[in-house]
């Protein structure tokens, strides 16, 4: 069998409607829908090369070997698209992330982004942007989200072909801008993955999920109408819930560190004062701050005046996924 | 109509199994049950002197006059012992705390068992403890408790009569430690009573109060069979479902401060550790870090090392609200 080669960049994002938990673990069919903005600037580029003379997948992951965790979840992706294009080869995964990873920005998103892309054109797939993101989703649940640019909602899907993602907006409906003020670089110690798992655990989940079409519904409409002060609201709203969650589950999880409480006051006292900004957290306690194009410098200069903000990262709405490289066929 | 005189001194108690919104807020039925350790060494000692010639109340906390909200609040609890008495005449009140207060340490707690107790007892009436903690609930919800030493529950109450608290254990059936770490003694922005009113506009209000009667029950029996590690995960777990509320409440409110997230994972850091500790925190962003009497003196020495903690205050379970002096009545 030939080599064949393909090279995947995609982006992490933001979610303004939080997934947290999933109602089908085995597939990663998200417990509720939820709703992001792609993220310009960061990115992870992905080259997959099945390669016959392999005996197992070789993965490397910002420049060092996957950890046997991370590699096995690798594996266990390429092993579906080996599914689905019926060839067994191994192949060699060269992933390389210019953001940290495990610290709240997604890596996983623009990890199963990129691979999905990159292993699926390689596998000889054509697959269309909404099978992608059902085939992301399966690697990682928010990955399904940056298959897309811009604004993108994530249906929760009752069966695997309907937990797909869409684009509801393009990166050029709404210039806002993200600074996500980086608080720690260490990886988190409850993964994202482990902490779906807990998610029903807390008495707080239930609710979150049930009451989720109406916060997502507000949500969009904000984005449409580019209403920043119903977005501020919401979207803090649905990042304090699904903390709350974390905080209620057994084991409790607390991604929040003592920098990102000082963020998040900060902020809602910015907003008091008058600048169009608010934050949202994932899974760790690094801080986006979401804001105006016009209010941005102020922010960015407030948040260097806070002590321990370790890196400040400047991200707009940014695009979906794309390969780099066309596909490849090398002699046999 | 002769001079009467009453002194009473009550103290705050920390609430394992938390109270946070109201059923009825004009008699101040708490939407659900709670229970709670009167702490020793912080006191309010409070002063009832009736006197007819008075025009109004006077009114003087910690040595200054009291401010317009504070002095309507406490004449508004003085008009429910008048019209009790049948008797109108104004009071003069002096206060007195060894605490900072509204910063989390239950300061209405105990000022409002003090008030109580001094203001029905230089009235005149002779009210049972049940009388005085249902009276005493109408000033504030959580003083309902601190009518009684030791470990206190709080019935949530259909109407008022049957809104009052009850002894579970006396002070020395369990020596535990609240080392409260203090990280601000500014008066915090938004009041308990306050809070009380937006908690039913959190999503998560009704399931956590819906959920009370099992986290009490759990609470009561770890108490009672002096189960530290049970009571652990029950006390951090219910002040997390507290803050969870208050998070998510319209507007939302943030209680907690980094010092205080800093000092929460700490203490659960300490407990994987081996050290019989855990967190509390109520509407203030003060650390109650709950221990056994034996490991306390570490908790408290590694609670010195963290950055940002004003002071450490040490209390054991305490005693309820004890009149100072006998009814004095005075020559007309």
């Amino acid at each position: 069998m030939p080599e064949r080669r393909a090279t995947a960049t995609a982006s992490p994002n933001i979610a303004f409607i939080k997934y947290w938990g999933n109602r089908d673990p085995a597939l990663r069919l998200p417990a509720n829908a939820s709703l992001s903005m792609t993220l310009s600037n960061l990115q992870t580029n992905t080259t997959v090369l099945f390669d016959d003379r392999l005996e197992a997948d070789q993965i490397e992951i910002d420049g060092s070997p996957a950890s046997d965790k991370a590699a096995s979840r690798v594996t266990k992706h390429l092993d579906l698209i080996r599914t689905l294009s019926g060839n067994p080869t191994f192949a060699n995964i060269h992933s390389l992330s210019n953001f940290p990873a495990g610290a709240g920005i997604a890596s996983s998103a623009s990890a199963f982004a990129a691979l999905t892309a990159a292993a699926s054109k390689a596998a000889g797939l054509e697959l269309d942007k909404k099978q992608l993101s059902i085939l992301a989703r399966r690697g990682s649940g928010s990955a399904a989200r940056s298959i897309f640019g811009g604004f993108v909602q994530l249906f929760s899907g009752e069966v695997n072909t309907d937990g797909y993602a869409e684009q509801l907006a393009p990166a050029e409906h709404w210039h806002l801008v993200n600074l996500i003020a980086v608080v720690t670089k260490e990886h988190k110690s409850i993964g994202s993955s482990e902490g779906h798992m807990l998610a029903p655990t807390s008495s707080i989940q239930a609710i979150r999920v049930q009451d989720t079409a109406r916060r997502l519904e507000i949500c969009k409409k904000a984005i449409m109408q580019k209403d920043f002060q119903t977005l501020a609201q919401i979207v803090e709203l649905d990042s304090n819930l699904m903390h709350s969650v974390m905080m209620t589950s057994d084991p409790p999880i607390l991604y929040l560190e003592p920098e990102s409480i000082s963020v998040m006051k900060h902020v809602t006292r910015w907003r008091e004062d008058g600048l169009a900004v608010c934050y949202t957290i994932d899974a760790g306690p690094n801080v986006h701050c979401i804001c105006s194009l016009e209010d941005s410098p102020e922010v960015e200069r407030q948040l260097r005046s806070i002590d321990g903000i370790l890196d400040i990262y400047r991200c707009s709405p940014g695009n979906g996924v794309a390969l780099a490289v066309t596909n490849e066929q090398s002699p046999q």
